[in-house]
């Protein structure tokens, strides 16, 4: 169980620890990368799972509570040798959401004097939190949902088509979600990446900090695990004819 | 049959969810890619389609009609066990169309409001169907079949020189197709592509809606067959050495 | 012999439409990635290498007369079968520069509306043909011949580091050197790739068309071809101790 | 020893030549590359990686003395029979330190007149050496140990996570690397990366030539070996469960 928890949590922290980096160095006052595009972030947060996944690859590096419930309800192995049980759930889940804090806290460090220059407590949230571009609760977790439900309904399907990728085969998944479905609400598609980081923004004494907003949290819990779902659902329903691949 | 349907729906609908939601992404007002970049686009629609031939890969993942032409005219089975002939042709080009409207749904669904937000029909429009940049039929045509002849031929080769690429291969090829040949018609280089959501654009009650444009609509479906048609007839004619790869 | 003039012939082809597509995509008036960034020449680049390399897999796909001197000068054989020999040397090379010719051909034909808008007579040269930012035809040539260097000895290591990436190695590679070493001269590194779509543009009745720049044209020959030789020189000395890759 | 050598400083000097080339394309004097943005500068960085491993892929490509450390301190041999002992390591870190400021030579004849043109002594210096965007020596340090103890962590981990990318892993992760933590001092995450070049700037006879900021360069030195001695240490308490990749 420790194993599995030090898995998960290094894992989710190499993934919001760079995840969050490429947001900071396209927003933050004075960061080489700012104004960068959105392509960049989209390689920044694909990436960061690259480097994710290697760091949990023991416990299949799911990263993301969508992805482990998406797992369960498809009645999947969390991993070779980890059957899906709630104890292992927990341990997950609670691996990803500390690890997703703990990343935070190292982009904090990387980034600290670039906080303290940046005068927007908006722009400085947004390094931490996802946020819509347009609110509507509904649609935004509308939104999430379809983004979150690519992601593990892909993943599910890895397994039957084998490549030589390995982890960059997520890695690119991840790219092309964010570059093709983040417009409307920066892409969380997973709720330890927002509700951590949010949690943390709360926490943190950081000078000239604005709300967190509480109000949007939900919807990248929400609607990511709703996506997650309807993935794991819809495996069942999928044919699996074996394929030369 | 129904098994290879539901393939290549889904994989179409992944194909033309994230395909025409980058295409949102770029365009759409409030959305956060806006003015993201042709190489966005390009990324886009290349990773687009590496998940929807993770999806589709059972039944050879074609997810465009030129493609299934293309095998058919070089005298290849459609898939391991899926032999090419009228009947499975007909459900593969049924099920790429259907997943087309489908998956263009979706990418309406997941930009709902940046729809109801943008005033301009014909960027509306632009989301769903390609236009051209110089309106010239017979040049237009020409482009779309080049573009796909570079597709379906390369796709054929694919078997002949091993790799562990898998989906990624046809994904980084439509990445450089559109980098390189999009120019003028925006590449549909698939005609489910275009054709889908155009009807789709056309039977949606959305507001302040423009033209669908059906005088272009033959362009993005006759070019890609034609080109489709070369590269199938060409693969006769190409001497297939044995390669250490 | 028929089949290796093919394949080099099918491949130099779809290198420089693609190639050259993606310049008249970011340059010409009118076309849909006009101001794209140098990021999306170097991808579109490299990814045409990557479609002609699937082309002309049985012959080694070297498409390009600096790589066929390096591998001969380094004792390589030409491909699994194929050894280097003049007559073959000089098949390849004639392979090479008429699929450029022919292949500038097809992007001249798949942009023919947008070179016939584009007023500036530089601009349609800037398709076909590279052309320094500073004329210094020394620095030119130390430039050239440094960045084929780069190309042909690691491309020559490819053999010594086994991985599945297949033609996307040498794809990647040419995007790498075009971000680093396409700054001054925009990298030919290829004499056909130069010297054939000059040879067209000379040719060609294009209307509004300038010079062609003839006094340059040594210069993407002779600078490619020394930096493969001294590529093929250096491998002898470079020792190859078995790597498990 | 002296294939150690050859194979560590060719690979370094390709590393730098393509790194601090594409430093030089986004920011000299009429380099086709100018602002090409922080994207292009993160593959420019990733590829050159690419490019140097294939050219030291027998003495395990460290190409960096903080891998180097970061392999020791974790307990693994410098790559399959060369065992870490401190001979080996000064023959690596000496062959890294002159390898890149050989590669670094090289950029400055590929960009020489970009060099004589440019008039800006600060720019200059920023080819070869980085720097931060808010000097503070602390914070400077932290984030250097955090981006380079990424860097090796993972790497690191590559052994445990079986794939066909070979010298693409470590490209991509590079890329993310700097896209996600190169905006505060502009990633060296590599001591010969720096002081190498750095070195060379202070040798070299440029015309216009400003200080070598030798106030800032112990901290590319100081940052990354310890981001890479943490990477070791931390790799003795991960859990390496067997996974089936």
């Amino acid at each position: 169980m420790g194993s599995i928890f030090f898995s998960e949590f290094m894992g989710t922290t190499l993934l919001l620890l760079l995840g969050l980096g490429v947001g900071a160095n396209v927003s933050l006052a004075g960061a080489k990368g700012k104004g960068g595009g959105w392509l960049l972030v989209n390689f920044g947060w694909g990436l960061a799972v690259f480097a994710g996944v290697y760091a949990a690859a023991p416990t299949g590096a799911h990263l993301n509570p969508a992805v482990s419930t998406g797992l369960w309800i498809a009645g999947q192995d969390f991993a070779p040798g980890i059957p899906a049980t709630l104890p292992h759930f927990a341990t997950y889940v609670l691996a990803q959401l500390l690890g997703a804090m703990f990343g935070a806290l190292l982009t904090y460090l990387a980034y600290k004097k670039h906080f303290d220059t940046e005068p927007d407590p908006a722009t400085k949230l947004g390094v931490f939190a996802t946020g819509p571009a347009i609110p509507t609760p509904a649609w935004n977790t509308i939104t999430e949902a379809l983004a979150t439900f690519v992601l593990v309904y892909v993943v599910l399907l890895f397994g039957n088509t084998p490549s030589g990728l390995g982890p960059l085969a997520v890695a690119m998944l991840v790219v092309g979600i964010g570059a093709s479905l983040g417009g409307p609400t920066g892409y969380a598609i997973n709720p330890a990446r927002d509700l951590g980081p949010r949690i943390l923004h709360a926490l943190l004494p950081m000078k000239g900090k604005g709300t967190s907003n509480w109000s949007y949290a939900w919807i990248p819990v929400a609607g990511p695990l709703l996506g997650g779902a309807i993935a794991g659902a819809l495996y069942h329903l999928t044919p699996l004819i074996p394929t030369a691949g």
